[in-house]
């Protein structure tokens, strides 16, 4: 790629986020204030109200052709702003939708009543993802309302599915592949290490979701009555769940394990050194222990390793007190975390020839697939990631680690593969964020450093992203 | 005791009783609309509108010192009838509390809204205990609104706490175990095997209700991030339930059987040969295939064998779509019934040492106890039930069989301790009528036959209970 004349920043443009934080923060609080849960249905309404909203704002700010993009699902919103002659395209991805609150009684303050507390702001999705993405509007925001223009081309596309697997965007990309050519994406959805320990994840895992559902006798039956004679779904589901890992937390499901590449000693080291210690990760869960697969450190199974966790279950009776009922049927929510070279197809598969295989001939087990997303590799030797480093070094004050997540972002080995475009993964929540928990939150001060690093990042892609933007890097996979 | 002249029933008796059976169904359904479900507090002011209303009824068909009692619980209703000097007296026992309606959509009418289709009566407490016990009532009713009096003395004593574990109802009756005195109680709430097939009940299991809850780390984890580095709290319950019983289906909690008392080859000869077989049950639980304890029949394993089932599960996300959460905790409602001379005390010291062993240090796990009953068994050649025996004949026009039920009764064995009072657990009920499940029902037709039956035990009771009113039993442990 070409390189271009440095583009300098004004001083203007970092005094005017610095100046505007306060206002920033109470309009992030709106933002959050949309229920949008993109998993429920009766807030399908919400999720529309949050699109407009911000596309509305985007429209405030500057950006341009801004429009919420009605879908299958819930919608998309882009924008863009096209007027940097010659200069590269930067592709900016964030989603407005959020996680479930659930359990509900476990929050301190209302998810959807944002709520500061010491330097932090607690809301659902106050971190993932409304709080991140937000920064990046607002340093576009910075650049519009003193310089007039962003330095590079910037195109937005915000979306309302990524918490249920972004079923509508994949195929709007492919319609759009060359509306939305761009030099590189930058999204930021993923912790850093520590408020001065920032972090560019350069692999994330892929993921599979699942319902087990079991399904014994066809009417609900007394305990009392019926009780040893027939076999209770909600045994017969806890016998299967039962067996899908063995004692010492290995999955045990046939050839689950094939497919897992190995890592080189050499990136293994680098995970070790910079990466997060098992004690960090423990505090972090706040968990007194570990648990895993042997061999392994808690950062390498969250990470180099697949897993597999259930999400919930329900069978039978659950209010209070006693209810001496059989119940017809009991169901598990389970979530796989795949790695390279495991394909979620695959696992499906060999998932349901496993249960059909353990699943005893006294009761029924049914699986629907419910979310799937490949294992994705950043490469991180582009230029991009230089950028990137030297952009954190602005706004944390501190050179980025590179990580690997344990997470999932399903698009990004969509842009890859569908855009060839670079992603450049930003974190800027941190590991005690609560993400997809109760009581979810985003550090302020993450959210105003987020802004001055994103203002920066656009600075040093508008000049180009050349071979000396490299980064010393682990050598991996790849 | 002594034996009384017989006492003849006039044909007005039987008449009235035939004639008002539109209103008495009427009055059954005010009676089940009642949302009185004791398990639930915010239902305690349904509850105690459901007794004023019962003991308002019991003093319109003539009953005296009808009223309510209040307890620590939900309250008793309490009226007689005591001028057949010289007369034996007998004890009606009935509850007017229900099961939760869980799980509500799968009801094709409202439970509290009862409604007739074809020969049956729909709604929650149809048959457990409204239906049964109201028969009675109207039995009584029958006598006083034509002869104006009841052929014996009579106690009634209808509580609303059945479901829960009648907490209130044991002080009450230690209490006033002189003012209870009777010569037989009855109460009726149990099936039968079939329209023409009428059941004495004469053993009954015990219980015990238990909730087993594991905790893990302290707050909800996305499922990304962390999975595979802790233990998630739904697969070590999981893993625990699964450890309850081996492939067979017996139970392997050390020591569990050790008191399980072994029964004559006679009593299972008898129950073999009354009892229902392997395919009535499987048909009446809709199920296509039984399970067990091998070296049992169905009816065996759910009479003289102890079970353990799962009533409830709960952990996690459980609503529509995914959420990839890793839980704090995970909860299960463990029920036993037990079967003589298991203790329930016993079993529940058995359970929690054996939970303590298997729990893994991962995780921590607690036991509460919910609900506990004896396992109980009536004298089966005690004159009553030959008393029984004569008036199951002419209402339902058949003999009866003496059954063992795998149900629990809290009440029975505390009869028999507490007031030396024998009880004659006469069934009205059918083994499809869905007695804690969806869609509970009542056979009409055994709701008139059941008025019938009880004029004619009144009338049989009241002529003295001596030993030619013996039937014909099996030997069984005793």
């Amino acid at each position: 790629m070409k390189r271009y004349d440095l583009v300098p920043i004004s001083s203007r443009v970092f005094t005017y986020a610095q100046s505007r934080c306060n206002r920033f923060v109470t309009e992030l609080i709106d933002f959050i204030r949309f229920p949008s849960v993109s998993a429920q249905p009766q807030h399908a309404g919400n999720l529309r109200a949050c699109a407009a909203w911000l596309a509305e704002h985007l429209r405030q700010i500057g950006m341009e052709h801004s429009q919420v993009i009605r879908t299958e699902g819930h919608p998309l919103v882009y924008a863009d702003w096209l007027h940097a002659v010659g200069r590269p395209t930067q592709l900016f991805y964030g989603h407005y939708d959020v996680q479930p609150p659930d359990p509900l009684e476990e929050w301190r303050s209302p998810p959807f009543e944002p709520t500061i507390s010491g330097d932090d702001l607690y809301g659902r999705g106050a971190s993932d993802d409304k709080g991140q993405m937000f920064a990046h509007v607002k340093a576009m925001e910075s650049y519009l309302q003193t310089e007039g223009a962003l330095p590079l081309n910037v195109k937005c596309i915000f979306e309302g599915e990524e918490e249920i697997g972004s079923a509508s965007l994949i195929p709007f990309l492919s319609q759009y592949r060359r509306r939305l050519a761009a030099d590189v994406a930058v999204m930021s959805d993923m912790p850093m290490l520590a408020p001065d320990r920032p972090a560019l994840t350069y692999a994330m895992r892929g993921a599979l979701s699942l319902e087990l559902e079991v399904r014994g006798q066809k009417v609900d039956l007394h305990s009392g009555i019926f009780g040893g004679a027939v076999h209770n779904p909600i045994q017969a589901l806890s016998e299967i769940l039962a067996s899908l890992h063995n004692r010492n937390g290995r999955v045990t499901i046939p050839d689950f394990y094939d497919r897992v590449r190995v890592i080189s000693d050499e990136e293994r080291d680098y995970l070790a050194r910079t990466g997060p210690s098992d004690e960090e990760i423990l505090r972090n869960a706040r968990a007194a222990q570990g648990w895993g697969e042997p061999g392994f450190t808690l950062y390498e199974r969250t990470t180099i390793r697949p897993a597999l966790t259930i999400n919930g279950m329900t069978g039978g009776y659950q209010g209070q007190g006693v209810k001496a009922v059989i119940p017809v049927r009991a169901l598990a929510k389970i979530n796989f975390r795949l790695v390279a070279d495991q394909e979620p197809e695959e696992i499906d598969r060999l998932f349901r020839r496993h249960i059909k295989q353990v699943t005893p001939d006294t009761v029924r087990a049914t699986v629907r697939t419910s979310f799937k997303a490949r294992p994705a590799r950043i490469n991180h030797r582009h230029p991009a990631m230089r950028a990137a480093a030297a952009a954190y070094e602005k706004g944390f004050g501190a050179r980025p680690v590179l990580l690997r997540s344990g997470g999932t972002i399903p698009v990004v080995s969509v842009f890859e593969e569908m855009l060839s475009v670079p992603t450049v993964l930003m974190g800027f929540a941190l590991p005690d964020d609560r993400m997809h928990a109760p009581n979810e939150k985003f550090h302020l001060p993450n959210f105003h450093n987020a802004v001055a690093t994103s203002i920066r990042f656009m600075k040093e892609v508008a000049g180009g992203l050349t071979n000396d933007h490299r980064l010393p890097l682990p050598r991996g996979e790849g």
